[in-house]
Parts: structure tokens; C-alpha cells; sequence
């Protein structure tokens, strides 16, 4: 960032909170632009980090669930996925929690792949991509009650087609895949 | 989809409206899950499809925007975006309006490139990231009110350096960028 980024910025002149549930925190911003026009109710979400994770076995399979997202209202094939929890010590220790706990596989030799934001307009939160490599099964599946989830293993090809053929549709798992697919081109 | 994944839909038991503010429409839904497990509160956040695109020269320049994005609290370098309007016929209507009066930038040759969710789990919208080849300069900006931002010119390595230093941070313009990448070595 440099000084006129900064004049880019937008002044806070009212916040207040209307949603402070678990799963949903909601602020109404009071803002007024650089340029001096004033938006008098500005919405922003606010949710804990988000964790995902590529992971690749030795055998090079790729660790994808199926699940129902209620948001959209149908049934993907994803990224293992979840939210950083207070008791985390790191978002590196969230997805190999998360991992452990949707799919039984751990282990392995992990990076954080991206960084990214799901909309930086309206969300204030980001999401911790991770590449893992080598991971190997260790138990099965401990899901909680509000999770119906279904494991998959998928070569670099098939991974590949999901792609080409648009059924990986949440962004967030999207990106660092198709980073992937860029970087890596076996 | 097929039978097995049908049956991993929630039940809507019931659903109201918190808001349905222009730019802030929430949903309350009280759903059952196939194992009888009951969310009494389940929050889904809903706008009208968003749009983006890779808006690229004759001379093999990408047009980026600059602005600041509120809900993260800082500046990005991004894709041209925006809303798909009530009164755009298509989401390719959307993106050459935004194109134009973001950048001035317009005609080309123009495909949808992938269709993304920001979040499958809370939020109902999907955003239409198309690639349109071949634009040119044709007029200034026509920015509104609301809208600060600047437009810059990269090349293809220029934007593979934004994108390897994650600089790109929105998903859903990292997605479409990525996949570019992949798919175009040049």
C-alpha cells in the first residue's frame, strides 16, 4: 500500500452491530468517500477465517467430499473446507483438523498455498488455502451432526475435467486448484 | 446430478425474511437434515449474479481496476466487475456495461469463461467471469457516485506476478485469472 491507496480509503462515520450470531455477524457501516458522496447503510459479513486444503496422496489422488450446500441448493464435489475455531492454534492447525475429521487422511507435508478473500466489498473475512502433499489415510470419517458428507479420490485428469467442466463452482476451491493445474504440469 | 445426491437435501421447515434491502437481503431458513438433525437458524445471504471479466487488448494488455473494498479494508487490483442490473438483458450485458463505464474499454470478442459461487454454503448468487479478447479503448471512464477507481494496463507476466504474489485476493477474479493461466501458455 502506498499514500494514495490510502486516500483511496473510506472514512467510518457510524458502525453498529444487528447480527451477532455464531454464524452470523452483521455491521452497518456509515461511510463517506474521498470524494465526499456519503452511503448512509453500508451491510459487511463477518465470519472467522475459512480453511481449505488440496490433498494429494502418495499414490497422487487428490482428497475431494460431495456435499449439499444449502446456500446455492445442490450437491458439489469440494475441497475439504471449514472454519477456523477458537481453539485452533493456527489455520494451518484448522484444515489439518477439518481434514482429519471430514475424510480420516492426515499427515503429509503441508503449505499455505493463497490467501483470499471471498468478496473484499461485503466480507470481512479471508480463507487460508493449503497444499498438502502426501497425506495417507489414518481412521475413518468423524463427522458432527450437521455434516453429510461422502469421500472421493480423484487423479490430477479427473480433478482436471471437474474443472474444465465447471463442477467445482465455490471460487475459493477453484482458484488454488486451477493454481495448481498451472503450476504443476506433470 | 442423480437420485444418491438427491437425497442429501436439506428440508426447508421454514424460511423468513430478515432484510430485503437493495444491496442487503437475508434469509432465515429452518431446515432438516437427512439424519433428522434439525439447524433451527440457518443464515442464507442473497444479491442479484455478479459479473466479471478478463478484458484483454489487441496488444495483449490486460485492463485491471484499482480500487478500495470496504469490507476487507483495503486496496486491490481487480478484474472489472459488477452486478447484473434489472434492466440488462443477459449477464453479457452486464459485463460490457461495467466494462464501459469502469475502464471505457468495449467491443472485443467476448465468451463466458466459468460460472462461480462466492460461498455455496450461505450465499444464493453465482457470478458470470467472462473473457473478452480484442477491446479497445472507446471512450472515458463513467463512474458513479459510489465508485472511485483507476485502470492499469498488464501484461500477461505483470498479471502472473500479481497473481504468484497473491496479490489478486477476490476468489472470484483469482479463479478465472488462474485458470487463464493454465489453459494459455503462450
Amino acid at each position: 500500500m502506498n499514500a494514495t491507496d490510502k486516500e483511496m480509503y473510506w472514512e467510518v462515520l457510524k458502525s453498529e452491530y444487528l447480527f451477532t450470531e455464531p454464524w452470523f455477524t452483521v455491521r452497518r457501516d456509515t461511510v463517506k468517500l474521498p470524494n465526499g458522496h456519503r452511503i448512509p447503510s453500508y451491510y459487511v459479513t463477518e465470519y472467522p477465517d475459512w480453511v481449505n486444503v488440496i490433498a494429494i496422496t502418495e499414490a497422487k489422488q487428490f482428497v475431494f467430499v460431495k456435499q449439499y450446500r444449502h446456500g446455492i441448493g445442490s450437491v458439489h464435489f469440494e475441497l475439504c473446507a471449514g472454519v477456523c475455531e477458537k481453539k485452533d492454534a493456527s489455520p494451518l492447525i484448522s484444515a489439518q483438523r477439518e481434514l482429519m475429521e471430514e475424510t480420516g487422511y492426515g499427515n503429509g507435508v503441508w503449505i499455505e498455498y493463497m490467501n483470499l478473500s471471498p468478496n473484499p466489498s461485503t466480507i470481512k473475512n479471508v480463507t487460508h488455502c493449503f497444499l498438502a502433499k502426501d497425506v495417507e489415510k489414518i481412521r475413518e470419517q468423524h463427522l458432527e451432526d450437521t455434516e453429510d458428507l461422502s469421500v472421493h479420490l480423484f487423479s490430477r485428469e479427473e480433478v482436471l475435467k471437474l474443472l474444465r467442466n465447471n463442477e467445482i463452482k465455490q471460487s475459493l476451491m477453484a482458484a488454488p486448484l486451477w493454481k495448481f493445474m498451472a503450476e504443476n504440469e506433470v
